[in-house]
């Protein structure tokens, strides 16, 4: 009989998880109840967001409880189906956790387009949550407009990355932020970026001040903190900030201060607006067939860093953290069907 | 011949201002040049902005250069003009200065309509930048519906207590934040707040806790600083947060730092806006025409604190930073003509 192995939530981690904040379960896969399926966990996604369901506070999700398996988007295939509409071999997206198999309602599953312009090992890189932040958070939120200067933090991240490109697709001057030369050569040599900071060589006020010469109109924020404050320090009349992501404070004991300029929101009449990519899942399907005809067109690019063995799953979030992931990171579960 | 008395700047202020950062200055009354007028101020507008324009930095007007006369909006009376649309003895508003008289062009003038629904005294209470900063802020910017809750700091300032009640017209529950007891028992006793926080005596975010139990829809901001933490620790989702001044900053010799959670506008999708109410000036026969019926039909109260001889404007401003003054901070330079 086949084994669900797991990984479970021991602890509330303080600062960065550990894998003791992690416990390993094995036990017997369960058996799909009337209306319900079984499926085998292909791909996890790991993201930075996952730090902040560890923690026990409320979120715009009930957090993980101590004792649950820790929660995480995949992409499936139907092992056995007790509902009409789904059947073995489907491959299907939820949000199924670090375990290798799991039980599931279907309004708790999103089919996969059969014919899918990328292997379905890079689907978190450009479709699914990730796909949906960057198009939503910057077009919906941000909404840059031709001409504009467009800048983003953990710009070589899943969401960053795409962030720009899409910058560049509306025509905006894109500059992006990341933390090592390679992340900034690759941002600007194959991404177009028009050109890249890294944060942890030079001052990024300063940087910003000399990349955006006619300032910043949308700053998308991965990553809060004092690279906040250094876009901030940048804006343009009416600029609009999306806070997508606080990445720098995730990991923190004590929440550390905000930016000291905030002022600046008044003086430049500027928009700060967070957003929830939940909030986008009835319009789905304008971003994947918008972000699906770009990669096939070859407009878009991106890259996947797979981690294989569900394992490794609490060693490589932290991969997120040190920035030490080479574009979106995901556990490899389980081979695919031929 | 009538002379000129002008307070002029004569120092950056480190921390508050002093009345050594200003000098005193009598010069010869100048004489209006072709289309241009002579005017008589007879009231000075002192408000907590005039701080900022203070500093060497350009926010969203030039600084007052060394030397220069102080910048302030001003009630005035036509002494005499060399331009056909005004004539000696109307009333007009405008950016006039610390000063008894001033030369100005017409396009720099505002006529106050000659029957108001106030004394002139009052004018600033209601009216003009105050009146269109209450009025836009609020209603264009935070975007109250009925039954939501709104919290406004410096709640018994000359915004933010037109604020409130424009928000209990709008039917939103409303929460005021002052900084003395009395001021709480005339928002909640005289203009029909719901509740008042005196943050000098009790921690603020517990306060509004208790006192807004469906959370916080708009919090419109006068002071930022530890008070917007507070406010931000309370919100609902789709919040707005009215940026409209920082109070507790603005004297500031080293810029303190932001919020500590603003990781709250991600989770709960709001939305932080700053604005400034020159940008609203071709509307404001709008605010002007609404606030008057209100006034009219005693639906809209406000204090007014007069202080004689502009002598006293370096001493009087800062009661706007020490929570002294009652209600809108005028300077009576001049006797109205009768």
């Amino acid at each position: 009989m086949a084994l669900n192995r797991q990984w479970r939530l021991a602890a509330r981690p303080s600062g960065l998880p550990k894998e003791s904040d992690f416990s390993w379960h094995e036990e017997p896969v369960a058996e799909p109840g009337d209306g319900e399926l079984l499926v085998r966990n292909l791909y996890l996604s790991l993201d930075p967001a996952n730090r902040g369901w560890m923690t026990g506070r409320k979120t715009y999700i009930d957090p993980v409880g101590i004792g649950d398996v820790m929660f995480g988007s995949t992409i499936a295939v139907v092992e056995s189906s007790r509902h009409q509409d789904f059947q073995p071999g489907e491959i299907v997206s939820g949000f199924l956790g670090w375990q290798d198999y799991a039980l599931a309602s279907p309004r708790a599953l999103v089919k996969l387009p059969p014919e899918l312009p990328v292997p379905l090992e890079d689907y978190f890189a450009v479709f699914g949550h990730v796909g949906m932040t960057a198009y939503f958070g910057l077009l919906d939120v941000g909404r840059p407009a031709e001409g504009e200067t467009l800048v983003v933090s953990a710009a070589a991240g899943a969401v960053g990355s795409l962030v720009g490109q899409l910058g560049k697709l509306h025509g905006c001057r894109v500059v992006g932020i990341a933390g090592s030369d390679e992340k900034c050569s690759w941002l600007t040599a194959e991404l177009g970026f028009d050109a890249a900071v890294n944060y942890r060589r030079e001052p990024v006020a300063e940087a910003l001040a000399a990349s955006c010469p006619e300032g910043i109109d949308v700053y998308f924020d991965n990553v809060g903190g004092e690279i906040l404050e250094a876009a901030l320090s940048g804006i343009n009349d009416r600029a609009r900030i999306v806070v997508c992501g606080m990445i720098s404070q995730y990991n923190a004991i004590e929440p550390p201060p905000g930016p000291r300029n905030l002022g600046n929101l008044l003086i430049h009449r500027a928009r700060m607006e967070g957003f929830i990519v939940l909030d986008y899942f009835l319009r789905a399907s304008e971003a994947i067939d918008a972000l699906g005809a770009w990669v096939s067109e070859g407009r878009l690019r991106y890259r996947v860093h797979v981690v294989e063995g569900l394992e490794e799953a609490p060693a490589a979030l932290n991969y997120l953290f040190d920035g030490r992931n080479e574009g979106k990171l995901v556990i490899k579960l389980a081979e695919p069907p031929a």
